[in-house]
């Protein structure tokens, strides 16, 4: 079917510290045509209300992502047996400047959904979810949101603006990009600034499992919660470091304790 | 009923990053007539017997407390609904000399107490427990100790001396400021020097939990065995961040592995 | 002549490592009145477009402060015997925003600069200039530059931006806000996007020194010229953490090797 | 029966932070007449495929040990009253060299093992496993494995070579160091190269326990799984670090997600 | 003359921060008929004898390059104006085995030199130099040598092992690839284990400028002496980051004081 | 003339990463007979104002001074073909105590200095020159002081203390330890807290030569004013880390700008 199939270099031939770092060690080419799916980055933090830094995100991951091994025991895959994949490279942001970083970012991601090649972004601050959506609902309609983090991100405004990283998933309810009756924010932890906060996020249309309901109950039965809410829409999945215990994942702007993590 | 409530800068016009660092943004005043409690810093580590630095303690929970958000989920309490909260500013301790600084605490501390104002102590070495208790016993009489803790720190002396931070609560007993029969120390773990660690404290008539004990009973059995154990006295909280495991709290001097955490 | 002299605690008194990190351990008040200077922090780094993180700046700034005394021998000067300094606490912006930013940069200094009192200003990125100098140029007229840094910072644009840490000098000519003809930045060095940039600065009508020159002037020859330059205009002084070399200032956004030092 | 019975200082009458780094302040002889057990650190870090650094582990766990003390009261046991041990120094091994290291450690250990002393080696990246079997099975003939590992190091081959840190239990079966039939590999988890690569350890006639079965499990029957195992054999047991999740031993060479701690 | 001129990607259209980390932002491509000079990692460190991690150099020089702008003011130079460079990825070396890794190293790099083009070597410990000689002189014939260093890396062996990184400039003499009476040393300082260490590096044939004679030369002189030796002969350029002092490169294996560094 | 000739291990048989950590790889004994010099550490940092931690300085320089040689090049000195030096351990210091940890140094140094060996000191906070001088002056008579240093020390108290890192001079000299119009104070620099901070030092007897005057003088006039102070006395050579500029060695208590570096 394609010309070529993408895979990550062999790291018995290679060792896996050498070469230019790209994610899992595939090639870093545009090649649309023979892909399922699309590593692009998005280093911008110009959204962040706290700890800046994720800017240097995508380099972060693609460099600690040289440790992944092609074959998943738990779930007895090997996923480039059946799918090519590729590192797009970034989405050159505009630092400092949101609107703009926002239309270029959608317009880097708009094509690749025609091309039907699935991106998998790498950011970045969560305000990047808004021209995710924008690009993704161009093409394919209003998608149910499935969202793992500590906070809704659901917030009116922040300092009187409209576009922070506290404030995408309002934004992309009002822009039409998302279906609320089949999105799900899992996760939900931490002080608040007012008890509000996760009922206006209820009050968009979402459902929210918070980060003490998931522990009770288990992964499994939080899974089916969330196939059941998404049904037959296509989803966008959204998932915020947050999620995880700062313990765990300590390089989080705004860490909050009591985060999810294997026992 | 008071003239002003003190509560935190509102995070949705400044951000959290700006500002000089008090406790959670709360006002940096000593008006004890408007307060119902006051956070004090005792920037102390003397008593330390390994790793020291815990005098820029204070300093680091003040800036990291900017992240604290005023509403907690999980209780449904917007606590500075209830309370006017100041940041008292730090005791001005010795650095070096143990018995200067005891006295200086006590002094600072007693004060609050009589103004009906509740003392948060941010410590600094687990040794200052026994001038906050003296200041505290001095006015309230002798009160029941719920510790939260991996070490019982009843030692009797360390190096020929009587005060360091493994020994502040046997010098309590031993003064009169606490009540052993209400008193109960949670979290135990870690090797000991002798088989007799955990006695001698048993002796001094304190309740000991094992932190493996907590992990059997679950946190509400241990919250009522606690409540159980003070009864209607007044009781003193001391939480050392040895209790937490050091994968959480990493700054610890005297790190324990096998510590409690959200699992 | 004032009502209070406002001066760092007493060192001999408290130690250094205690109390609410003000700039010196100085007090955190906003009487003006009874001040000659005021330390403002600006914890902005939106404009920044390499490492961000300058936010913390004051944060950082004020911490380690409390190492200064307050007697210099080399001038030997005991500042505080003439002034009275207090620290005025940070300006509100709004992190994600330049020109909201901007404005509330401006409008929190001018007050301080029509009382007569002058303001000490923590950065922040480096494009926090352009609102301090429309602060002040608003009531004192056009002002001298002395600037100290490792780059001019006369960009035009960046990605098509007018507002960045590297435009911020072209816009205060082109505002009005500075006199070119008594203007001087010294310390220049480091790689170039083009052998223009230099240039560009001097285009605008500002004396440029570099590094190099000024190891080859010496140091009381480089401040004959920047006295010489200045005249009898009021100045702007500012200072970029990047003219120093980065070994021994390691935390600037954009380290650039062969800075100044001490030999 | 010892002419000497050797323990570590006591931490009452010296601070755990003096002295010459030793494990748990042992003394560092070569007493092997008078010893139960000897530390030998085995500084070798030439296999790592990944992350080097091991080669300062033995030098990192003396330093950390000091904090050891002497009474484990989950096992009431205080080892010393039934124990002499020694800290027998380090082998000397030839960074960068495989062969000439292998070598070296094995003759380095033999000697221990024939004066009917247990060695307890420190590595090291598990490479050093190989040899460390060399001089016991050369003692005590083949043994049972008991490995609590991250990845099972049975690959025959990695770049063409035969021995790196993840080769030497293949090695040590093809060499007939090790009883397959009563060995046992606990904790396996994380991505692979290939779905065989857990199997070739089966085939191999190793047991292997996932972290995931272990969680299943518990730990008591864990165990009890391992001594069925084990049955009468003599057995070589190796702990690699890896086998705990990489936020509580974040200095691992390859780190993988999901090990195992106590929740 | 080219088909494809290769440059860095324009800065201010896309931030340095973003995109796949290749040096300097160049295209990693390996079309050698392009080409003036190609970027080569060799991720190598199976050499070291003391803090081993320099397998990790070429990631850590290609990030931190993003930072180098294309004009040179000092020596008022456009680089990318006259050549054509690409990064063309990195030798695959074999981590614990040096001869396997010398011949993959050479055998690379030869058909780089065959073509024309200039290979810039990124280590990578300083053992690679004798393979990189080797393939240079496949080509070239002997070398002139000129090395910045803080050591000659001329003894004869460590450990019994010829091939470490303090002994690769003996071996390229005895091998042939060296022009001994064009050579020079350039830096040379810190404690040595025998008075003959330098000494041994003369009776090779090569002239050794101590980092002390540097400073009394100054920089001018210092290159005039090196221009002399070096005469007619191709030279080989071999710069190790100890030349620096490690406060302005503290990432060196063998930190040595008294480096050179801009005064 | 010894029995043994104690000296550093041969670095090209062991790797000078191996074996438990003595100061340069030498004996951990206590044999004086057979001794010309001793290596102390005395892990004692309660005499310190701000900064902690100064009680794992003897580890910490014992793991570093294993990459040092035994070859000066500079000096043309082999020191240990002339010299049998020892590691002689820690002293058993009261951490938290003064007075008795200055006795329990005094009484470990003194009977080295009986012995006709020198104690080589390794801090700990400057506070340990107290003791270290009373056990010098018990055998020796009063000493020339020779200190390499920011501060002068001689402060008469702090926080109404007579015994931190900041008095120790000045208690030498009113106890008799030292010769002032012999001693002499070299490299002062940096904030103080009053102008008579300098020629309180001057008015006990000192010399005093600030960095500035280092600078002015060079290194060889700086050891000429050094050795006609001296004399003919016996001299106390201490040396603050301090002295060094921050840069090159950060690990300081209180850091001080402007140190003294090799250019």
């Amino acid at each position: 079917m394609y010309m070529t199939r993408y895979e990550p270099a062999n790291s018995f031939e290679t060792p896996r510290f050498s070469g230019v770092r790209t994610f899992m060690r595939l090639p870093n080419v545009r090649d649309l045509k023979n892909s399922d799916a699309a590593i692009v980055g998005a280093p911008f933090d110009t959204g962040t209300t706290f700890r800046v830094g994720a800017r240097f995100g995508p380099e972060g991951i693609r460099s600690v992502s040289h440790l992944l091994r092609p074959y998943n025991p738990s779930q007895d895959i090997a996923i480039f047996d059946h799918l090519s994949v590729i590192d797009y490279g970034d989405v050159p942001v505009v630092p400092g400047y949101v609107e703009g970083s926002y239309r270029r970012i959608a317009e880097r991601l708009e094509p690749i959904h025609r091309a039907g090649v699935v991106p998998i972004v790498l950011g970045g601050d969560h305000s990047i979810a808004l021209p995710e959506l924008r690009a993704a609902a161009a093409v394919h309609g209003p998608l149910a949101l499935v969202q793992f983090d500590a906070h809704p991100d659901t917030w009116d405004a922040y300092f009187g603006q409209k576009h922070t990283h506290g404030t995408p998933f309002r934004r992309a309810v009002e822009e039409g990009f998302l279906r609320p009756e089949n999105s799900i924010q899992v996760g939900m932890r931490g002080s608040l600034f007012d008890s509000g906060d996760w009922n206006d996020s209820r009050e968009l249309g979402f459902e929210l499992i918070s980060a003490d309901e998931v522990r009770e109950l288990g992964i499994s039965e939080t899974i089916s919660r969330i196939h059941e809410r998404i049904g037959d829409s296509k989803a966008y999945v959204s998932f915020d470091v947050e999620f995880v215990d700062p313990a765990f994942a300590p390089g989080t702007g705004t860490p909050e304790v009591g985060g999810l993590h294997k026992p």
